[in-house]
């Protein structure tokens, strides 16, 4: 009889999670069935878009639920395969993380490789920059964005899994200025070390003040992680015809208020702008080309990768809770 | 000499325009150079987006100035003409109305007839369906709605001379649904007649609770005319995918501080939905379709005009004081 321990969702969190939200368990895996895998998961993913699942509420992916495990992006070894094409010792992606073992049936798994193009990576780039988070930035950058080589950019959570990739891929494909936002000095470094060509720390002020100090020539796109005053500032800054891409809105996901919306948006006429929100999985087809250029970038060092890893999965709860509060530079990992 | 009374800007309103804002004046013109039309106007418009000019910031449109004549759209009759291929009784649309008597330069000048595809209309017209409204209600419900058949659309302002456009448009396209707000019980009277399926006053109550009674199965696309709660509203409502075209915000254009926002904008992200702005003079390419398509249908009857009439130059201020009221069904002109 295999155990797994995992984390449970213990009760839904008002506001901010607290460690009482979750909960350590020991359950019992049942038998292999055909086509299914046997997994030890090595490394399980963090993210933002978690916080919502954790409401009992409608949305694009279905609440997490009392007393059941969460569940999430991870990377581990295949230890029993009853389906053709996975062995013993596989390198498996798939999407029941929060757990250090695993039934996974095989359709929902794909196989992966620590050699891209002749580079070594950590199984944990298949949950970052060659995972969802890469696609994420891609997609949403070069499709809802409308990205062309020349354009501004400006990415909010600039330090963050999927704003630190924005931001390098920008550049790679030909922006005329990148700039970042972040929530300290030390990330605020980091992004001058990536290539940015401004960061601000959004703590130092009003962050439309701040957009215009590092944009003065204005904006052609913004990718949006955070939504309220990055929204405010970005439509004030935006040149005409310009388009945002709203991914994410971390700065209200432990509202229990209806957030301050942008209280300029009347100037989305004037200048023509689009807002438009995505999510990852409407890129299914681009993810070919992207895994093709995100490879050769990694291989290269054209883009780098930054993780804060934690250990053990009993801590993965207080992993994402110092997510939703920033505590992380790139991508935030478990490692089990 | 020829002298012109016209309406000039006195002093910048702060709120809602006064009377005090305007003061009609009589001038003298200069004699026309070559390239140059005297006309006599006969009909002018009174339109939203000319508060916004009333105020001293950079948009779209250059403001008006202090004690200079208010401009606008106007249609007039030539009464001299300096210019190759005009002559003394044509009928001109052109951009200088707020005044009797114009020295208008031939380019900016457009013939028009009050007979067309064999049906006679009015030369006002040519500032409501034929002109400005009607391509705006067309190219922001095609174009930037992206409306496709069997799409349920919502349009507020409805009653006014885009919105009773735009849902009689699209009852013509081949909507599913066509849902309208206006302001009087009296509008929705009408909206009933000109074949929405659905209308209500959103002085009735909440606009998000309305909205959802009349559009149960949702919305596909929202032409918005107005802003604040009723684009809440409209966010709360829409379908997945589907598309904001915002044209004007009306319940704003008077006040004095920052608008309520859509509280619910993070909702755009998981439904994917597109908000964009556009103004009307994007259409360029759009308007020979669009005036094929409505002379056909103003000529077979499908699309009904009203219009508001208010009588003499000197009553336009208090015409456009109404309008920015609600004062009107379908376009509000002053006739001159």
């Amino acid at each position: 009889m295999t155990t797994s321990q995992m984390i449970v969702l213990a009760s839904r969190p008002h506001g901010a999670p607290t460690s009482d939200n979750f909960r350590l368990e020991t359950r019992e895996l049942p038998a292999l069935s055909d086509g299914e895998l046997l997994v030890r998961n090595t490394v399980m993913s963090v993210d933002p878009y978690m916080r919502g699942r954790m409401n009992d509420v409608k949305s694009y992916v279905p609440p997490f639920q009392i007393d059941e495990p969460l569940d999430g992006g991870a990377v581990g070894e295949v230890v029993e395969s009853r389906a053709e094409g996975f062995a013993e010792g596989d390198l498996v992606l798939h999407g029941l993380g929060w757990r250090d073992m695993a039934v996974v049936p095989a359709k929902a798994a794909r196989k992966v490789s620590t050699n891209v193009g002749g580079a070594q990576v950590s199984p944990s780039a298949y949950l970052g920059a060659l995972g969802m988070p890469g696609i994420t930035a891609y997609g949403g950058l070069m499709r809802v964005g409308e990205f062309h080589s020349g354009d501004a950019v400006f990415v909010s959570g600039a330090a963050g899994a999927v704003g630190s990739l924005v931001g390098q891929i920008a550049k790679l494909e030909g922006a005329s200025r990148v700039i970042g936002s972040a929530g300290s000095a030390q990330k605020i470094a980091r992004l001058e070390e990536l290539g940015f060509d401004a960061a601000f720390n959004y703590k130092d002020g009003d962050v439309r003040g701040l957009l215009k100090n590092a944009a003065p020539d204005g904006i052609d796109v913004y990718f949006d992680n955070v939504g309220g005053d990055h929204l405010e500032a970005a439509i004030s800054s935006m040149n005409t015809h310009g388009r945002i891409a709203m991914c994410g809105a971390i700065a209200q996901y432990n509202s229990t208020e209806p957030p301050a919306a942008p209280r300029n948006l009347a100037l989305v006429i004037g200048k023509r702008i689009t807002i438009r929100g995505f999510i990852q999985s409407d890129f299914r087809d681009l993810v070919p080309e992207f895994q093709q250029k995100m490879a050769t970038w990694l291989a290269d060092g054209s883009v780098q990768w930054d993780e804060t890893v934690v250990e053990g999965l009993e801590n993965a709860p207080q992993a994402f809770m110092d997510l939703l509060n920033g505590a992380n530079t790139g991508k935030m990992v478990v490692s089990i």
